[in-house]
Formats: C-alpha cells, structure tokens, sequence
C-alpha cells in the first residue's frame, strides 16, 4: 500500500519510514524537519550523526534499491498543501508522528509549552480535517502515549487499552458504560495527546475516519534491521536533558563514566518498548484498522521497570555509580505500573527485551560515539514549575 | 474588583461586562471583534442595531457615569500583547467568553472547523500560559457549554455539575474514582470546549490556577437591566441559520409570520438560560473561586424543554405554524435531560422563567426589529456532513 509517514525524519518516524519500505509498502514521508530546528535551538546534537534527509533518502536507495518520497511541510501552517498532497496521491495508510514529542521540552518555557500545545493541536486537526476534505479513507495509525493514563489511577487494575467499562449510579440502580480511559497527563506534551484523543473521538464518530492511537512507553534502542545498514541511515540517540529519555540517557552516561542520574527517589515505574518492537507495532497497526465510530486504542509496550531498578542494573552491567538529583517534574515519588498489552502480543509481536538488546546498545552506540557528547547538556533543568530546584554539571570533561 | 471580560464585545461577553460595571467593578474589555468579522462573512447582522464598540462605550459613560476599558486583541494570535496587559493591569477576574461560539458555524466548511479548533484552543492556552509567566493569581471563569456532556449517557442519573463518582472494577473489588464527565461532543466547537476543560485540569493541578467552568445552556433573551437603559447599548439577536439559537429562532419567526422551523422531530430536549441570569452566574462565580488544584464546575442552565414543545408553547401564544425541517446535525432524534444547577440556586440565583420572559421578547425585540431581518439567512444550512439534505426557503418576502 502507499503509506505516508508524517514526521518521517524524526526518532520513531525515520526507522518506521525504512522499515515500511522494506516491507516493499509505497512510502512518502511528510515532514518539517522541526526535530532538526529544535537541536538549533537547544545547541545540542544527536550522539549519533544524523544526516540531512536528501542524503538519508538517496543512503536508503542505494542500500536497498527503494525509493523513499518526501515533501517538506509543516502540518499546523500548510494546511493547503496537505489537502493538495492527500487528493494528489490518495495513501492508503498515514502514520501520525508529526508532534512535539518532549515532555520536559513542552515544559522547558512558556514559548515552548505555546508551540506544543499549538503545533501538536493543529497538526492532528488539520490532518483530521483534511482527510474529511479530500474524502481520502485511509486507516490512520496516530503515535500516542501511555503519559495519557497518568499513573496508580486505577488502583490493582491493569491500565487497559484506551477504554474501560465503570459503573454510573442512577436512580435505578448503576449503570455500566464504557468511557475513554480518563486523562491524566503530567505535562503540556502529555495533555496535547489527551487533546488528540477526543478530536480522533469526535471524527471517528461524526465522519467514520478510522483511526488507531497507539499509547506508548518509553522507546529505548537506536537501531533497527534497516538503520544499520549504513551509517547515513543510522537512527538518533537523544541523551540531553529534554529529548534524551531515561533509559538511553543511562546507557550513554554509563559508557562516558557519567553517574546514572536518576530524578527523586526512582520509585517512578514506567513502561518501556525497544525501538525495534515500535516500527513492527506500526506495520501491524496498519494491517489491523479499525471500522468507523470509534478510534481503536493500543498500548505499544512491551516491559515496565522502576527507573532505580535500570540504573542498578546498568550499574552492574557498567560498573557506572548512581546520582539521585532533584525531581524536575511535579510526579508520584513512586507508583506501581500494570499495563495491558494483550492486542499486540495477539498480533504476533514478539518483544525485544531489556535483557537483550542492552549491551548493543552500550558497545554499538554509545561507547562508538561518545566524544560527540555535550556534558553541559546531560543534566535535565526544565522544570515543571518556575523555582523548582536543578543539579549543575556532574561531570565536566571526558576521562582520558 | 479589576475585571478582565475577554470577549465583551459580544452576545453574553457585553451584557456581563455592563452587569459588572454597574456592580462598581472596573472593567476592561478584550476583544477583537471577531463577531462582527464573522457577521460581514456570513453577510447577516444582529436584528437589533448593534454599534461600534467605541460609541457603545461611550454610551455607557453618558448613562452610566461608569468608564469601561477596552483593549482590541487577538488571544489566539497576539500571545505577547495578552502578558503585557496582564502584566499592567494584573486583574483580580478574568471572564473568558472569547471563543468562537456557534456550532453550525463550526460545522459550516473546513475553514470555519479550523478556525473554530485554531481559535478557542490557543486563546484559552494562551491564557492559561500568560497567567502562569506573569503570575496573576486572578480568578477565572470560563464559559463552557452543556454540550460537553452529549444526551443520554448517564441513564435516568441527572447530568452532574462537572464531576462524578463511579465505580471502576479492580481485582480487588470495585473502587470509587472521581472522573470529569465523559466528553460527548456534537459539533466541532463543543468539542473545543472539551478540550478546554483537559487544559484547565492541568493547569489548575500542575500551576494552582483558580479555575471555574461554566457549562451553559442555549442563552435565550436579549436584554438586561443595563442594555435596555439606551438603544445604543442594546445587546445582539441573532436569527441566521449559524448563529440564531433555537428559542430566539422561533420567537423571531413568529414576529414577521415564518413557520418555526423545528429541526427533525423536535424531540430534542434541551437546557435554556435567560442572558438577565447568565450576567448574575457570572458575577456569583467570580464571587466563589475555588482553591488551585481543581477546577470547579457550575450549570448554568435553569430550565429544560423540549424543542417542539418549545414550538408549540410559541406557536399558542403567536399564532405560528410550526415547519419540521431535515436536522442538519448528526444527533438523536430525541432525548431525555435531567440536569443538576444545585450550585447556582444554593447561592442565590433566581432564576427568569420562560413564562415570565416571553412576551416581552416578542412585542420589544422580535416585532420592533423585524424589517431589519433578511429572509434568506433563516434556514439552518450548515451540515454536519456533506450532502445532508437541507430545507429551502420558506418564506421570500415579509408580510405588508
């Protein structure tokens, strides 16, 4: 099928690009490169080098013989010319991955929580609206996050998969009525998605789009099958305060001689998913879309860990010493963390566990490239609050 | 106190900006007359004589004494202009009605769906985001509508104000959770206000903003104690397809002699409110701010019926003939609604009946005004999907 893939430069979007096309699917990736303009902006760079998207594509060509399309255009402002695009090549399939993706970058400054909320806002609904437009009936596959859920809000119970049926009293007694998980999103990045949840709700329902949101973990990895293949495609590896996520900010400290800086106490459960396991979950999506009427909700993980259990184990591994700094953002100290991810597993998805892919990761990415690394960008210092409390630099200089 | 009304040039945001003035507060209007541009695109115009903002103003200060401020700006757009006002006035209130308000307008094109998700998300983050950098601790109220709610989902259960208890299956047993209600939008801009209340949840839990949302009915009326005081002062009545909501509708259909065009059945049941007790909601609100952490919730609603029992009532007292016309919206064709307004009577709103309003809004408004109407905009014509079927005209021209 022909897919687009919007925001097909960035982390989960590019492997997700390669992997499709090597599926032998028509692939057009949509992108602004805004991941790019925000590594401007916060001086910082992936630890991996990262090639300009013409050369990644012509990379791609040669390795594989495939022909990867692109447009350059920004899904909150080009309205227009998506409506051009989809009535110009009518995909059969869409991969949403066109938002502001950082939670500590969607808390970093007022200007950063504005651009979130309205880049991430409209980049959903004029994409919605343009398929409506254009009458364009492609299955859309949306990257959301397990951020939408919060965390402990249902007690003993496993988040379930979007939905939840509760009981309503009523006079005549409680009612059953299933309702859309309610949103509990601990940061302006996490709320835009529980904001693009009741747009697919209301589009879903009023003109039969048939969306699937995908609620994901924490992704960790760098490479898949294709990004290896040359090093013009290798995928990014964030490890600053904002981008970088908590798994692969510990790989890469430990394999610079950098403490494993854990936030608070640790406690804090989260669910995790290699980047392997994501670009197969978005074939799969693909292939399974929904009816009509109502969006259909997958968690995309696959194990869940305490943050203070990774480090310790990294640790081990490493031999790297734990630093626990203040707690940028406003969370739970601890949380327990139970998650249903019974309709991948039904699918056929067979997890990549921590347990494997970790010390490819330590010999093949970050031990590799660690002298591109900015150790004044390690320590994260956007904080949920104004006046809440940051660590200065642990580490200064590379040891020789 | 200092009292922001943003979008006091309007239907509920004039009154309620004049309702305040004559209670001693200062008031400030923010606006930018997007009503008026919305009426040159739609080529209608309020059946009353509506003036330009300045001769308003000044017409207060002759019949009032009282000075009201205003300031012409864009929430969504002119972000920076919104601090330095905070910043300058730092008001104790701020009344939110600056939202594009109509839901078939919202329905209209694609344009207008954009414009009307565009419009009312980033002015109300805009808001929430310049209050927390500028940090005014002013009281906000917001107008909400009870279409967030939808029709029916709680069973025989009247419609809470804002939050309820359910019981959510644990293995453990049941386990009683507070949710805000279940979003069930019907039209592109209810689903706006949808998102406001996920925007004011995080705002009120992550920054300790003092949030009130007030989820009102279908406003019917058009004067109150101060727009009556001078023609120049009036407040708007809509009638066109877009904007005349369904009581004004009919009231207006009776004074020139149209059927009053009920859509489908009529077996819709909906929740009024005269715009006399929106202004005292408004004031009682902001007299009752709650504490940070979570925003409070009132109905501002004071009566329920049935849309064609609403036709018949009118059609009794007037003589007209009712017109059931093709329903433009995708929704039931009839529904029962019991809803909870607890909040408003137990601090003292007395409520304007239909009984006791109708007339007056017949022979004063409807009648006097009525060569002002243009027969062409009546008819409902914006559908919620393409090529539903819609009604021609059924009157051309006014009887002599």
């Amino acid at each position: 099928m022909h897919i687009l893939v919007l925001g097909g430069d960035g982390f989960c979007g590019w492997p997700t690009a390669l992997h499709l096309s090597a599926r032998d699917h028509e692939v057009t990736i949509v992108d602004n490169l805004s991941r790019r303009a925000i590594d401007l902006e916060l001086e910082v760079e992936s630890l991996t080098p990262i090639r300009p998207i013409g050369e990644r594509l012509r990379a791609w060509k040669e390795v594989s013989g495939r022909e990867i399309g692109f447009s350059r255009l920004d899904l909150a402002e080009d309205h227009d010319l998506l409506v051009s695009l989809l009535a110009g090549l009518r995909p059969d399939a869409i991969v949403h991955f066109a938002e502001q993706r950082a939670a500590p970058y969607s808390m970093r400054s007022p200007r950063a929580k504005r651009y979130t909320v309205n880049n991430n806002v409209r980049a959903t609904h004029n994409l919605l609206s343009a398929m409506v437009t254009t009458g364009v009936d492609a299955a859309l596959v949306h990257l959301g996050t397990m951020g939408v859920y919060g965390y402990g809000w249902s007690g003993s119970a496993p988040i379930p998969e979007g939905y939840l049926t509760v009981k309503v009293p009523t006079p005549d007694g409680d009612i059953d009525r299933e309702i859309l998980h309610p949103a509990n999103p601990g940061s302006v990045y996490h709320l835009t998605k529980t904001l693009d949840q009741l747009m697919f709700s209301f589009y879903a329902r009023n003109d039969g789009l048939r969306i699937t949101d995908l609620h994901q973990g924490i992704v960790w990895g760098t490479q898949t099958p294709q990004t290896v293949l040359d090093e013009r495609l290798i995928n990014r590896f964030d490890y600053d305060g904002d981008y970088g996520t908590v798994l692969n900010r510990f790989l890469m400290q430990a394999a610079i001689g950098h403490p494993l800086t854990v936030h608070g106490s640790g406690g804090q459960t989260r669910a995790f998913i290699h980047i392997r396991d994501t670009v197969r979950c978005i074939e799969i999506a693909l292939n399974n879309p929904p009816e009509g009427a109502k969006p259909q909700v997958f968690n995309q993980i696959t194990e869940t860990h305490r943050v203070a259990d990774l480090a310790e184990l990294i640790g081990k591994l490493t031999g790297a010493e734990v630093a626990h700094l203040p707690n940028p953002r406003q969370e739970a100290d601890a949380n327990e963390l139970n998650v249903r991810n019974d309709r991948f597993l039904a699918l056929g998805l067979e997890p990549t566990t921590l347990s494997s892919g970790l010390l490819e990761e330590i010999t093949d990415i970050a031990e590799r490239y660690q002298h591109r690394a900015d150790l004044t960008k390690i320590i994260a210092r956007s904080v949920w609050r104004a006046g809440m409390p940051t660590s200065g630099d642990l580490m200064t200089e590379l040891p020789r």
